[in-house]
């Protein structure tokens, strides 16, 4: 399994609109991903390593799929239209990566150890 | 529901030794928060946005508890034993940062909508 993170850092000044980015955003992947995307995460950034410092990363979603093939031809097909809609939330150049699921919930039966 | 991440940026020449960490350091933390853990999920970095950008973390894990204070009086007390321990698998310094999570898993029945 696979993850896809995209992270947002957290820059003063900047918008997001976190509540467009659950309502409308991730739902959006969903629908065109499809069964493809077997289920996502969204977080909202509170602070960084000590309570007064600012997180690094003002919002945060992981895509998780089967595999990176998985992802690319669920979500390539779609990707300028969900392109498109990151105007609408926030004005940040998101960091994107994909990583490899090591261990997907370790309280879950036969947590996924690849 | 909070999330805490640490994120080792990927840094040329810089040691990772990942069996470890999903062998050694994560169930120390486990051990030592005990319930107040909820779970963890430890990811490997493959690529960025391109299939051929590298990532920019080369590994992450994610410790989810029921609230801030949940995790800093069950973390709090072993912090120094748990930093002492990432000597044994790398040399780079983590980012780390607590958020809110806004979705724990959209696949989820009643899927956390904070």
């Amino acid at each position: 399994m696979i993850k896809v993170s995209v992270m947002y850092p957290n820059t003063p000044g900047a918008r997001f609109d976190h509540d467009y980015y659950r309502d409308q955003h991730l739902p959006l992947i969903k629908k065109r991903m499809g069964a493809a995307l077997k289920y996502y995460t969204v977080e909202k950034g509170l602070t960084g390593r000590a309570a007064d410092d600012p997180p690094a990363f003002v919002a945060m979603c992981h895509l998780l799929c089967d595999s990176v093939e998985a992802y690319q031809s669920s979500f390539g097909p779609h990707a300028e239209e969900i392109s498109l809609d990151v105007r609408n939330f926030t004005d940040l150049a998101s960091v994107k990566q994909i990583s490899e699921v090591v261990v997907e919930n370790s309280a879950a039966v036969g947590a996924s150890h690849a």
